[in-house]
């Protein structure tokens, strides 16, 4: 079973607040990298600790300060002091067995959402929990710090490419979720190729190893259920412009992740639903292969069976068998069995077994 | 398993309104026929290229203009220029593995359905996506371009057949869309003919290739529900008539779209429900022959291993044998070994066997 | 499998409102009943073909139009011309293959509903599609002709049974419908009667006829359900009063109608219910038959094997062999061999195979 | 199965309101118990049959008319009469087949529900149709009449117990319908220590018969719930006080009742779940037997048929055979047959198989 | 089966409102805990009987009484005269066997939930109920007495960790669920432990006993899922602020411990999911090992009856067998064995049996 539930047990009894990380340190240094921009100019900036808050005061400007490594939690303590975060977002960046969900601050959106990948040849999935706060004129992304997963987007406001540069914090964070979704897809298709090609496996080779494969996949699509079922959730919930940080042009692009999010749903259940089928073909391939090893059984045995139960007759000492003095008696009885032998293949034949 | 979810993995991390078709290129050629009509006269084009936009100022006439392979996509950015449309709407007619769906974009509705054939004998569905944009006296209609979909609804215009010269353009959308409800139900005679064949096939060939047949029945009744439960969604959407560019008169003709759609549905999932069982015979028609199998073997068996113990016992060679010096010994063994064999026969006609 | 998807696809590209009979024409004449009635009076009348339209415009007196086989589609456009009925409407009553559904076009409710029959010995469901058009005090009944269904309703009528005399249309549009669910527990209790004989069978003699009687007993359920759950949505719409042509009074006899639907639904869902869990039974049955013939074959091949070989001991050539010398080394053998079956019995009858 | 669905085909073709008994009729003598009270004296009378209307205008006293035996039709249509009941209600009553609703009437609520009762040994469960009508200030109750259901209720009005003398007929309805809901747990508790033992009787004795036992079960939670989810309609309908026939302090009464019927129903879902698993387990616990039968087949045959194979080498008659000339030839084979065996026995023991 | 289902039969016919403990008298001794605070000072006062109410007048203090072992009726007699509470509520403190629920008082708010506790080794589930009563500033909690539950929490107000000195009733209240929701974490997290295990396990060692094991985890499945699901409702009731006892500050407090509520559900599914999947594997391990055992079977006999046979053949008693009488006879008949073995070995490599 991937290991996909981190350990909650730790926090029972401890009072909520409580800043305690609960995923593996995977990187134990914070990188912060603080992207400001409005529609003429970019400023980049990677710094690993910092001595006052950030300036966000500039209406017009976009301010995202993405965090990666998560496990120190001084950083953190900072950052939530200067835009004064609710005690319990600051505990759930650090707990990382969230379910996607989203709350709304009014200052701020808080948003949890899942970000899924696979390495090829390696059977295992890794889900790692993204943090987003969304403000008036800033972004604040967490992860824990597998990769520089934000370039792409880092990229296209450094070179000013679609409409990034012109729009608010809200399109960033619509750029981010997109860039995550889309995410998904490439997961998918790695899962698309897996089933299509036990679909030959399981009647190929119906063995056990087989059957684990088939295991393995299912359960990984449980795994990404549970990711996309409370993402849809998160995203509708945007697309809806429940909170005013939601300008009414960004709605649009929102509905455009919602719908990437239902089709990554879909496809996650209709691989489901052909996944199930394996298991059945497997289990019928395995009857069939076991048809297979009683048909030679039984064929050697009705053949064998009445041939060696004649020559036992023949092998009997009784004194007076007349078919023993005959001199063709031998001849004969060979004869018989080979006519003994022709009728059994023809009626397997008939009955379809050889 | 049928190759219905194309590589969207290519788009990951690209800014949203990049134009890439991400379909297979079935034609190069973008074909675009322009019919304007209304109740005294009808005007048909077909062009491969244009100067300039097409005129659809005219409130009393009705312009349709249908794009038959959309790979080039200079044709569609000059049409979303003409027609204003949102960037988000130009991406996702290019992006043929879209779910059924409509947006409301006040000017115009866009609608996406997904047409399905499947060629008899050919073991696999082809889905094609249908994007249609309504507007106030026009309707655009993008297809990937396998043959003239829709035919049968332009030689109505051009004979003006039934109402639809004297309707306007929410009538014409109607008929497309009711046409291509209807292709579904070709597609359904077709697996309601298979699924009456493997019904036999099940019981009278358990074999792996019949297994197979059955659960790519299964496969593609996924990919059918996949199709017809949001094309449900969108016909709802029209007849409820959320959008103004509806008219009351139309309204009872997605009515009618809508009930097929739902006769659609039902007769899939009735399918479903049989072709699952489908499954559980075929599993119980395994196990049925291994049953045959071995009450042959256990007759067979049965039948030989007694009589050649007997026939061992008197292939043995004791000094001291009374039964072999007997001169009827050997008949008398005959005929009791004819005895044994008798009593079996009836064991086996009282147990059914044979 | 039924028949009971008929081609549809011989409409695919028509427009609507082409009316074309898509039943068997399993009656060509038509038979018009026409009876006029109120409290004093009734006027009955069968008439094939018609002059001039029927007056139905006396407010107090009910008129009932029943249409017996409508293959000939005439009647059916003269009619609707009579009684102004939509184009779809006509389409609709001629295309028999509808779900049930009630549409409300305001000056009349056009209600479309299932029977069913089954011929008792004969394993089929006949589902026969019955349209009752109700107007203000107007009711015109549709059916494709098997038989004088509505019988017992025209003589309570003549016989002034019950209450019907005295109500109005709405009152005899309830009476058909009540009529056609009571026929569904006809039909129910043919099933209850099999489904209980099945569960016995699929005990004693699991044979492939057996499964496939299940098989046939769990599509018709699946039949019934298409035709019970929309027939329960189109009750409830009458009994909710959403229409003005139904009365006060006449709701609670629909409330009854309605509570019969649900008993029906209930009853198919308990059914499908036990079917579903006969082919467990049926499963392990067979199981349980292969179990028994292995164990005899088990036994069987268990005593004979190490007799056979204790013969086949003492058939060895050696010169010197002490026991073969014995005179009663034969007699020894034998009662060795008795004492062998004689443990391999117990040994059986402590595992409980025999 | 048990007999549950009565015959109701027999009421086809009839007009509403005809008054005809469905059940079996347990018991021909109607028996009805009368009971007025209020907090100050209690009067109990039993008649056989009656005059004239009891008299229940005093708003200050309960009347409780118990009717006990419901085949004499005369007796319903006299109370029906003087309580001014609705030709549906009387015909409801009889109906012993209907599911459990309520109904109101505006002077009254008409309740039906089931009572659920197996006799421990008895492999059948009989339920009983229990028929309640709560007017302003008296209760109508109407069962079929197996045994005097309702005489902890008639003693706790005797002699006071609880607060039922002080409060008005919705209490004593409440009292009425807590009784059933309770009786349903004496059932589910009989059915949860069956559950138990069968849990390991599937594992021990995995035979037909313990199939059938875990079949009845099945069917058994299936009629349970088939009465337990319209009775949790109906109380919660009471306990949303939708009639003013309820007072407020009465429905926080209800509001228990629900919650124990919300207990009932997940009790037997719970069960549901677990006798489902029990197939599984039962099922596989076949296969574990036949995995038994096979391994002792197979070790039978693998340790003796190479010991025949080597005993029928040396007993061919071939002129030159060395080996039959050695003085310890014999013994030689008997110590090498030996060997194998003592081979076989390690692999089957490395295997694991014995 | 686990014992979670007491019996509440012995309730029925009684009147409501009657005070019976229905759970086992774990601890017979009712041991109360009186906490009383705020922000300034606390006062802890452990009692096992009262003389008088305590006294909760001061609105600005919380009082917090805690009461451990329930089966002495006397002591909640009191209690419930104290506080005014219902007599349903005192009933259901008693009846152990609720769902967990929640209802509006108007003064007070009654909540039941449950917790579980299942020891390492032992296979079984233990559910506790766990009753809270929360007034404007008291809260009432009763539990049946298996240890200090509630420990961590009085900790935490003795020496003023986190805000729960400054806040009031309501956010004890949620302290105390919170705590019994973590809980739920320490089980999930044993169980998670086990199903990782049993994955191994049922492909290496498909017995019987692994199966039970298998059953045993899905129906302590069933059991969580029957505590939490309704838990949800109830928490999600408290965070709604259906109630004004639920101050603004901590209806977010609730929010998480919905969160977590959530989390714990989801991992239940998950792996109720991935225990469905086991079972299967489980049959098709049994269905493996069966072929093996089936494979080792048919080999064995199609070599050794083939040679069986020849050495019959020649064990024959004719008078003229010429082969016999050859002087290397023997050897070619061994040599043309080995021949034999030598094919039936290549067939079954190339069969890849062996």
């Amino acid at each position: 079973m991937p290991k996909t539930f981190r350990k909650r047990s730790q926090k029972a009894g401890l009072p909520p607040g409580s800043l305690i990380y609960t995923g593996d340190k995977i990187e134990d240094k914070t990188r912060i990298t603080i992207v400001e921009y409005d529609e003429q100019q970019v400023q980049t900036q990677v710094i690993t600790s910092w001595a006052e808050c950030p300036v966000v005061a500039n209406k017009s400007r976009v301010t995202w300060i993405d965090v990666s490594g998560i496990a120190d939690v001084g950083h953190l303590e900072k950052l939530g002091e200067c835009f004064k975060l609710h005690p319990l977002v600051l505990e759930d960046i650090l707990n990382v067995d969230q379910r996607p969900k989203i709350e709304d601050y009014e200052d701020y959106l808080y948003i949890v959402i899942k970000t899924i990948s696979s390495q090829p040849g390696v059977d295992e999935i890794v889900a790692e929990q993204i943090s987003l706060i969304l403000g008036a004129n800033y972004v604040l992304s967490f992860h824990e710090g597998n990769g520089d997963l934000f370039k792409p987007i880092r990229d296209r406001i450094i070179t000013a490419k679609g409409r990034i540069r012109k729009a608010g914090a809200d399109y960033l964070a619509y750029s981010l979720m997109d860039l995550i979704v889309d995410n998904y897809f490439v997961t998918l298709e790695q899962f698309g190729d897996q089933v299509e090609f036990m679909e030959d496996e399981v009647v190929r080779r119906p063995v056990p190893a087989t059957l684990q494969t088939v295991h393995h996949l299912k359960n990984h699509m449980i795994i990404l259920r549970r990711s996309l079922w409370p993402l849809r959730e998160v995203v509708a919930r945007l697309e809806r412009r429940e909170s005013p940080l939601i300008q009414d042009a960004t709605a649009v692009y929102f509905k455009d992740v919602y719908d990437h999010t239902i089709i990554a749903i879909d496809t996650v259940e209709t691989y489901r639903d052909i996944v199930s089928g394996l298991l059945d073909i497997y289990l019928s391939s395995v009857s069939n292969r076991l048809n297979e090893v009683m048909k030679v059984l039984t064929i050697i045995a009705t053949i064998f069976m009445p041939l060696t139960f004649l020559a036992g007759v023949y092998g009997m000492n009784f004194k007076y068998m007349p078919e023993l003095e005959w001199h063709y008696g031998y001849f004969a009885v060979l004869t018989f069995m080979a006519l003994v032998v022709g009728c059994m293949v023809l009626y397997f034949k008939k009955r379809k077994w050889i």
